[in-house]
């Protein structure tokens, strides 16, 4: 990779140093640069310290010679960013009328009283020979700063949708301008699996080993299954795309059964989508994960159309009255079994009416797991016109991540089930 | 603060570069070392790279002499810290067969078959003079090294609880006896209100200004309403507690309508602990929020002897069939109005046999809002024995935002009528 390509991010702000605040704006920096071919070397945070940014400002420059930082460009005392920013470069700051024109408008656009304070003015002043990159998003515009020998810093604000307007709107296209139509990118491809280990995919994708079409392969387990991630660098943006289009077909070929969506797809979204087409509406009886099934539905904006609801069947009266699962069966089998997790996707199916029911049952723990039904049994299943399905699980993790799984699995099943 | 107490992380690794994984490590490291009087004063992320490293870790403790590094020590190919960070102290790496006892147990406890891949003998061999810091949670130890003039760095794996199990086990300890029992600590004490705007807590707290009790207050408002953060640097741990125990009670004082609790306490768990105290059994009826309000107190391990359950609402005829909603009422009303969700809340109460019972209902959004009811307009009815109390809000944020809202006013609904 050209040395041109090479940049280093530096966030400020004490909020960070003190560990309240998580850094969201690094990654996201990151996974932008990279996929213009821009690759962040190192990343630095330092607190709001006028004589701490200059040094980190300086070694990175010296470095790289091209630097993004974020933060300390509001209006507040702290904001040391752009005096600091400007010794490195050893120029003088002035005063920039168009900048101030701007705050006023904003000020009085927003209906604020009285006159501008005095912390909002001091926004007005930039280093000598610096660039504005106006912010649509907030009152801090960001500055653009460069030397003769073409080493440059970009300040944008650290409030993460005011620092993302800037960089779409003003950073990105400059660099990409910079780098050229054909220079080396970094890109990803993830395909998303579930109901299958990590190891057992290993195992499938063996003979491919540790590449695909010379492409790194990641393994990436997590409560909603495991995402391979293929990894193209150096290559430009059409032979990456290519490299990574064909890797993905090579994986997609051996994992097809467990794969359920690619990129940041949720198999919620994937399931409503499929159910949509065929017209088949989901009720759902859930127990151990108290809502969750219905929740993660629901969090998808259109999902009412498919989705009509159900019973959350917490307490085993519930399950009785309004599944009409039998108090014999509780009795007989308990609240974690097949029969029960059946009576419960069938009740629901009927009472709330749709075309599929789902019942899910199971020990979410801490408490509660014996030697015959540990921690994380669930018996899942899947009601629909003519038959039901049930499937038994012992999910892993704490209390959150096997309820978690117990939904994401349910989810699959209506996915295979539809898809077929 | 004294010079000794600063101290600088590093953490190690490509994919924190690229963005695909969050810091995680560097915010928990930043609050665990506060507490106990080390300031972090600058964070740096390498890659997996030799010079990087070396580089990196030589300017920090040129700068203050003292470093933590994560990521790096495992058995493959890239995890270079060690050789690395031994050439800053010019030390030469030694094999230490006692580590390769422990990776071997370690290996065969776990019932691997096959002798120890070399990727893992690897792992045995350290920096000449340096201290190993056992690992009980993961094959990588840690090592500190430390030269002649007490400058040190301490080395943690990047697995996050490999290194928060090395960090309690081995390296606060070290650092509680170096700073001494009664050196400055930073140390901070959160208040939790809801259903209170942050104008209006300034407005309310104005007196006392942006200290209380000369400490620093902040305002932090998100989805489940306003923390109020009050944070002491300077001070030695007892000083510093009584200090927050003071400036808290003030606060208290005139915040404690809104006021649920402090820390990190949910609200989920407060309506828990207050309805079991009261012998309380809550139902709900939920429509926009979809089973959220009951997933989040499910989150909650011990639920069940309060929360029975209830219907997830999400379309009209489950509202009608399974709540005893009247037709005419949504047809008169809407189902987003005053009148459905009282019948939701009594017929959750009653149907799935509860004390209380919760009714939700609102246009969680993009779509769906109009003028007299735009998006985030929520109803929420309690229904007790007696009575039942119904109360209007608009949410503002988006989708997730409003149904999180709704739920977390549910749940302060409860709350004040339980606390009373």
């Amino acid at each position: 990779m050209a040395p041109s390509s090479r940049i280093e991010l530096i966030t400020i702000g004490d909020e960070l140093l003190l560990g309240f605040t998580a850094d969201t704006n690094a990654a996201y920096l990151s996974r932008e640069l990279a996929d213009i071919g821009f690759e962040v070397v190192q990343r630095t945070t330092v607190g709001d310290s006028g004589p701490a940014i200059t040094a980190a400002v300086r070694a990175a420059l010296d470095r790289t010679g091209a630097v993004i930082t974020t933060g300390g460009l509001g209006p507040t005392a702290d904001d040391v960013s752009k005096p600091a920013i400007a010794e490195v470069f050893g120029r003088a700051m002035r005063f920039e009328p168009a900048i101030l024109s701007a705050i006023e408008e904003r000020w009085r656009a927003r209906g604020l009283q009285g006159p501008l304070p005095a912390p909002n003015r001091r926004q007005a002043f930039i280093p000598e020979g610096a660039r504005v990159l106006s912010n649509r998003h907030g009152s801090a515009p960001g500055i653009w700063l460069e030397d003769e020998r073409g080493r440059w810093v970009a300040m944008l604000p650290g409030v993460p949708r005011e620092m993302r307007g800037l960089m779409s709107d003003e950073v990105l296209p400059a660099l990409r301008a910079r780098a050229g139509a054909n220079g080396p990118v970094v890109r990803s491809r993830t395909l998303r699996t579930t109901g299958i280990a990590e190891s057992a995919l290993a195992e499938l994708l063996g003979e491919l080993g540790a590449t695909v079409n010379g492409l790194p392969l990641a393994y990436l387990p997590g409560a909603d299954g495991v995402d391979l991630r293929l990894t193209s660098r150096g290559l430009g943006p059409a032979d990456a795309d290519k490299a990574l289009e064909l890797g993905a077909e090579q994986l997609r070929e051996r994992v097809a059964p467990w794969m359920y969506g690619d990129g940041t797809t949720s198999l919620a979204e994937v399931v409503l989508d499929l159910c949509r087409v065929r017209r088949l509406r989901v009720a759902v009886g859930e127990s151990c994960t108290g809502g969750l099934f219905g929740a993660r539905l629901t969090a998808v904006p259109g999902s009412s159309d498919v989705f009509v609801g159900g019973v959350i069947a917490y307490d085993n009266a519930v399950k009785m009255n309004l599944l009409g699962v039998s108090a014999d069966e509780l009795a007989a089998a308990g609240a974690v079994s097949e029969p029960v997790a059946r009576q419960m996707a069938e009740g629901a199916r009927f009472r709330a009416g749709a075309e599929l029911g789902v019942g899910i049952t199971g020990i979410a723990g801490p408490g509660g797991g014996t030697a015959d039904k540990p921690v994380g049994t669930t018996w899942i299943a899947l009601a629909g016109a003519g038959d039901t399905q049930t499937k038994r699980s012992v999910f892993f993790g704490d209390r959150e991540e096997i309820r978690w799984r117990a939904t994401q699995a349910a989810f699959e099943m209506i996915r295979r089930a539809v898809a077929r």
